[in-house]
C-alpha cells in the first residue's frame, strides 16, 4: 500500500533574496519501504541558515537541491514501518530527510536517537544536534578558547550564537558580548542567556557598537554574519585573537561579492588567526559533545530557545523568515505530534 | 677616548612613501663601553620591508623609530673593544644596532656568531637569520606544510619569499609557484631558484594569473604583499588550504586602508585558515633552523642571492629602494670589511 506524502520542492534557483515561488509543496505516493528500508513520519524539521547555499547552481559544502527534486534537511520523526531489524518501528530517528510529511528511507542514512525525559525531539536539530556541534566545534578546537577569553558572538541570538556564548560562559570566559538584530533579541541575551553584554549592530556602525561592548578587546570571535562584523572583529582582537569563521549570514542574498575587511594588515601585526569550518569535519568531537551538553541540558545549565512554527505548508514562509532574522534561539518546524 | 661614528636619525615621519627627506645623516661622538659594554664596529647592515612600520606614529610590533632618533636594524659586526668577558674583542657579533658605523651595546643585547667558512656574515641577516626564520616558521609551524602540497608564495624573489619556495621544494611540495614585480625575478625563480611556475603579478588580474600557474589549485600560500595577492589566494585555494600571513608590502605606504578581499565567504565554504605571524614569536625554532639550514646552505642544496649596496651613506636609498622592489633575495648594505 503506497504512502500518500506532501513533499518541498525546489521550483526555481533565485537570484538574491528567495520567494514562495522558488518553492512548490506537491503530493505524492511513495511505494512501502523495501527490505533494509523504513518508513519515517517526520514530527519536527529544521530549517538553517546553510540551507540558502543548497539553493544556489554553484558547488557549495552541502549538496545542492536540485529544481524538481524533494529538497533535504534534518528532520526528527518516529518509524512507523520498518523493514530493518536495526531500526524498529517506532523508534525515534535522526535523517537528512525533511521537507516532507513521510519519507522512505535507507536505515542506514538514519540515526536512531536516545528518548530522554527533558529531551524534547526538537532538541535533536538545535541544542543537541548540528548547530549544538557546530558551536562546540567552533569554540573550542577552531578558535581553541581558554578560560579568561572575552568573546564576541555575531547574530548571537541564533541558534548557534546563542549557546557559543553560553558554552564559554560556563567554561570561564572573562566576558562575552553579542551581536544581534533587534532589541528584544539584544535582551534576551543579556537578561536570560547571560551574555555579559550585547548590542543591535541596526544602532550605528559595528566597529564602534563593539568598541563599547568590548573595551578591553576580544581575544575571541565567533562569526555567523561576516561583512561589517568581520571588519569589526579584526579591528577589535588582541594579540593573538582566534576567530572561528562558521557563516556569513550578510551575504547569503547578496548578489555582489560584499566589500571584504580593509584591515587585513592587522592579521600580521596582531598575529591573528582566523579559520573557517564545516561542522561536518568535526563529527570526531560528537560523542563528548553529546555527553557533556545532554548533561547542561538536563541540569538546567543551559537556556535552550526555540522558534517553532507549525505546520509543513509554513515551513517555506519558516525559512524565509529565518533569512531575515525571524528567530530567536533554534527555528523548527513542527510537523506532528 | 670617544669614538666618532655616523649614524642615521629619523627627522620625520611620512606620510605614504618615504623620501630621503625623512631621514637625517649625523656624525656623533659616543663614550667608549662602560663595564658590561662593548663596541661594535658594523660590517653589514639589514634593510627589510618590516621597517617601514617602524617610521609610523603608531603602535607596530616592532619598536617604533622616534624622530630624532637613531634608528635601529638587524646588523652584523666585530668588536673593537670589550668590557664584557663574554663577548671579547674579534668576535662576529650580530645585533639590533645598525644604523651606524659603530655601536656601544651591553653585551646582553648582541649574540655571538659562529665564523663558519662558507657563510658570509651577511647571511646572518638573511638565510639564516630573521628572514630565513621566517620562512621556517611561516612554512611549517603557521601554514602546516605537508608533502604532496602545492605552495604559491607571493613576493617569491625577496628575501623571505625565495627561501619559502626552496624550502617547500626541498620537503616534497607538489609544485612551487610564486609572483615577482618584473620579468627578471620571474626569470630566477624558475631558471635558478627552482620554481615550478612563476609570473609578473603586472601582467593581469592577480586572480588570473594565479589561475594560470596554479591550475590545480593551491593548498599553502605565503604572503608577503597582501591586497590583490591575498584574495586570488583565497579563490585558488583547494579545501583546507591555510595561509601564512608574513608581510603585506603592496599597503605599507598607503595613506588609505586597500580594499580587503571580497570573497571570505569562501573561507567557510572551503574551510581556509589564515595565520598571521611575527618571526619574534618562534624563538623556539631557532636551533633545529639554524642546525639545518646550515646545512642546506654548506652543502649547496640552496640557492643564496643577495642584493648588496656600499656604504652607509647609501643606506636610506637602498632601504626606499627596497620598498620600490628593488632588491632580488636579501638586501643589505656593506659598510667596513
Amino acid at each position: 500500500m503506497p504512502i500518500t506524502t506532501r513533499e518541498w520542492q525546489l521550483a526555481a534557483r533565485p537570484h538574491g533574496e528567495p520567494t514562495p515561488d522558488d518553492f512548490r509543496l506537491v503530493e505524492l505516493e511513495r511505494p512501502d519501504p523495501a527490505e533494509g528500508q523504513v518508513a519515517v513520519r517526520m514530527l519536527v524539521m529544521s530549517v538553517d541558515p546553510y540551507m540558502r547555499g543548497r539553493m544556489n547552481p554553484g558547488k557549495s559544502y552541502a549538496a545542492r537541491w536540485e529544481i524538481g527534486e524533494t529538497m533535504k534537511g534534518g528532520a526528527v520523526g518516529r518509524v512507523v514501518a520498518s523493514r530493518s531489524p536495526a531500526v524498529p518501528e517506532g523508534a525515534l530517528v535522526l535523517a537528512d530527510a525533511a521537507w516532507r510529511d513521510v519519507a522512505v528511507l535507507d536505515a542506514a542514512h538514519v540515526r536512531v536517537l536516545p528518548e530522554l525525559p527533558g529531551i524534547p525531539p526538537s532538541y535533536h536539530l538545535g541544542v543537541l544536534g548540528m548547530p549544538g556541534l557546530t558551536a562546540w566545534a567552533g569554540l573550542f578546537r577552531l578558535a581553541e578558547f581558554r578560560e579568561g577569553d572575552t568573546v564576541f558572538v555575531s547574530g548571537a541570538a541564533g541558534a548557534v550564537g546563542s549557546l557559543v556564548g553560553q558554552f564559554a560562559k560556563l567554561n570561564g570566559a572573562a566576558a562575552v558580548v553579542g551581536s544581534a538584530g533587534t532589541p528584544e533579541k539584544v535582551r534576551w541575551l543579556t537578561e536570560e542567556v547571560g551574555f555579559t553584554r550585547a548590542f543591535d549592530y541596526h544602532d550605528g556602525p559595528v566597529a564602534e557598537l563593539l568598541a563599547g561592548a568590548a573595551p578591553e578587546g576580544i581575544d575571541v570571535f565567533f562569526d555567523n554574519v561576516g561583512g561589517e562584523h568581520l571588519e569589526a572583529a579584526i579591528g577589535a582582537f588582541n594579540e593573538f585573537g582566534r576567530g572561528a569563521l562558521c557563516g556569513a549570514i550578510s551575504g547569503y542574498n547578496a548578489t555582489e561579492p560584499a566589500p571584504g575587511p580593509r584591515n587585513m594588515f592587522m592579521m600580521v601585526t596582531k598575529k591573528l588567526s582566523l579559520r573557517g569550518f564545516i561542522v561536518g569535519d568535526h563529527a570526531d568531537l560528537r560523542d563528548e559533545f553529546t555527553t557533556k551538553v545532554t548533561r547542561m541540558v538536563t541540569s538546567g545549565d543551559l537556556v535552550v530557545r526555540e522558534t517553532v512554527r507549525e505546520g509543513l505548508e509554513n515551513a517555506v514562509d519558516t525559512f524565509l523568515d529565518l533569512l531575515r532574522g525571524g528567530n530567536t534561539g533554534k527555528m523548527v518546524v513542527k510537523l506532528a505530534d
